[in-house]
């Protein structure tokens, strides 16, 4: 199940609402990223706290452990990981791709052998259907190819990202087949590739609104590109993707890319960054970024963000912040992830609230302005 | 400030209430260990809610990092670590006595090269109390020299256990001028001393109840000698010391000592075990220990212990914790921490009860049947 409500537009940016099988999302939205079943080092409960309303999970990693037994004795990822609200499943594919020779991919799917116990396998649309049914997953991504920016130095050429974009067509195909057969209850979205090219992005997208589905995705973004190539393609396709139906940009970025892939029509946004950068003491904050190991916080009394309200700055100064990364303290990662993520979906919460009060161009202004500052 | 209430007996068992200037603690108690001002992938929002009441902090790691001034800043250990309710700190001698060669005893003290920057310092009964005094712990530890059970393979002999334990004396004589001098507002304790020695305990004790301190502790415990030892010694000296003042443990122990120790007298423990075994995947139940690695529990929907009320417990499943052990996922050690903490708070919540209650020996006994009982 899939009901998508536009509540507002300004320009191409837009305030919607995503009613899914486990609740609902107001777009729009970041979605935290657990990879095998956990936001690293954040409880569900605080998560729910900063306000994230859908999580990722990687099914890829996830079918390599638990497994699908495991997870089948769950009825699915939610009950396992203690999360309730909606999750969003990717398809597998982006991690066999960054196998990389590890790997052998064919019409019919990838072969590869286990990261983890070395045994063979092959994984399809149809697999990568079924194991998502088994996750149970509220949003279900296509099998796809991720078109790779360059390989071994050479950039992709226009003709190898055409044969690229073409077989994760074909592979949508197959993959509405598959959810169908499968009577999965959720909700299915296509993913536009087409590397960086206009053309063929163009047409990605227009056979994949021939397939109807329910939302779609700009996937073979943030592959190692130049920033300016990311962003030219995030001007590019999210507002040419159908306006009822909810546009989901794959694994961007930083808060700048963020607020520029809402002025550019995405609704849905997911990335590891907030998560990776706490665990190396790198924190995001509304007046650029602070790194908690520089000495210069030592004795520092403030909290990471004086504008923010997260359990961390609300409780916990810089310098015990900075004393806990020195000494290796597992606090360190958890206090600094709670921050980082709640940065995130804060941001969002202003975006949703500029865009309710049509005032959103003048709140990106300010947030550049603010962002480029420099913290104290 | 200390002021403390014995509210009933049972044997030489004790209920008690323990007033201090950061809080009320009801006794018996077990206090976590916030070695370096956080107990180890636990929040202190955590801490309060599965019922901690005063937790540990170490001088020594404390006086190296962060540091006096930053402490000093901070107005003491509590704002810094965002903990509000009473904090015991030790008195760095366990410490400097773990440097092995790397220290040298003398009358005067113990010099040695800070383990962090190879600065020459000396650490004395004066600065351990100047030291605690910026802490501002609510009890502060008289500087001890830990008696030995064995130096190079060689027990240490009744001689050079006293000549150890006159010397705590001597500097437990010094650290109450030094914490008079300072004007400190906290309770100082004395420590026991005397090895594995019953007339040495003695004598030890005897001198210190003539210094009248507010409260006594049990030390050179829990340092290799065998558990037969440990438990002559736990039975020989807590119910010989004052009776209307607290008695702390240190460094103890199982589930098991915990309770015998009560039997015996004790008020306060501490112990790392908890959070140490819950970050190597050993957890403690009611009925037994539990190794969350071991494969048997792959795919067990059921609660760590059916009996526990903490959050790991009323949330999450062992195969889930399972399988974050087996990723080295940081939500393991967080989860465990939680559950294994719970879990000695809430023996000792129960034991409280049993002492109002009048049933500590049928308490007693049911805890040993349960736990010898093994876990499903
Ligand atoms: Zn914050
Ligand atoms: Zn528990």
């Amino acid at each position: 199940m899939l009901h998508f409500d536009l509540l507002s537009t300004e320009g191409h940016a837009r305030r919607g609402r995503l009613r899914l099988n486990h609740g609902v999302v107001e777009t729009p939205i970041f979605m935290p990223v657990g990879t095998y079943g956990t936001v690293k080092g954040v409880l569900p409960r605080d998560l729910e706290t900063m306000g994230a309303q859908i999580i990722l999970g990687n099914t890829f990693h996830l079918w390599m452990r638990p497994g699908l037994d495991v997870l089948g004795t769950f009825g699915g990822l939610h009950r396992f990981e203690g999360w309730q609200r909606p999750i969003l499943t990717d398809s597998g594919g982006f991690q066999v791709w960054s196998l990389g020779k590890m790997r052998k991919i064919s019409e019919e799917g990838v072969r590869f052998a286990s990261p983890v116990n070395g045994d063979k396998l092959f994984l399809t649309p149809e697999v990568s259907m079924q194991v998502q049914t088994v996750l149970n997953s509220d949003i279900v991504m296509q099998f796809d190819e991720c078109t790779p920016y360059e390989t071994d130095g050479q950039i992709t050429t226009e003709k190898a990202a055409r044969a690229s974009m073409e077989l994760s067509l074909r592979w949508a195909r197959r993959s509405k087949d598959e959810f169908a057969r499968l009577e999965n209850p959720n909700a299915l979205f296509g993913i536009v590739q087409g590397g960086m090219f206009e053309p063929l992005r163009e047409a990605s997208l227009a056979a994949l609104v021939d397939l109807d589905l329910p939302g779609y995705a700009i996937g073979g973004v943030s592959v190692g590109e130049p920033k300016e190539d990311m962003r030219r393609i995030m001007a590019h396709t999210p507002h040419r993707l159908p306006a009822h139906k909810p546009r989901y940009l794959m694994g961007v970025g930083t808060p700048e890319d963020l607020v520029e892939g809402v002025h550019h029509g995405v609704d849905l946004f997911d990335c590891v960054m907030p998560t990776r950068n706490a665990r190396n003491g790198h924190l995001f904050t509304r007046f650029g970024e602070l790194k908690i190991r520089n000495a210069r916080h030592k004795a520092d009394e403030r909290p990471l963000d004086p504008t923010c309200a997260c359990h961390a700055c609300s409780h916990f100064s810089r310098a015990y912040l900075h004393h806990l990364e020195r000494c290796g303290e597992m606090l360190a990662p958890m206090l600094a992830s709670i921050h980082n993520l709640h940065y995130y979906l804060n941001l969002m919460k202003e975006v949703r609230a500029a865009l309710e009060e049509g005032r959103f161009e003048a709140f990106r202004a300010q947030f550049h302005a603010d962002r480029q500052r420099g913290i104290d």
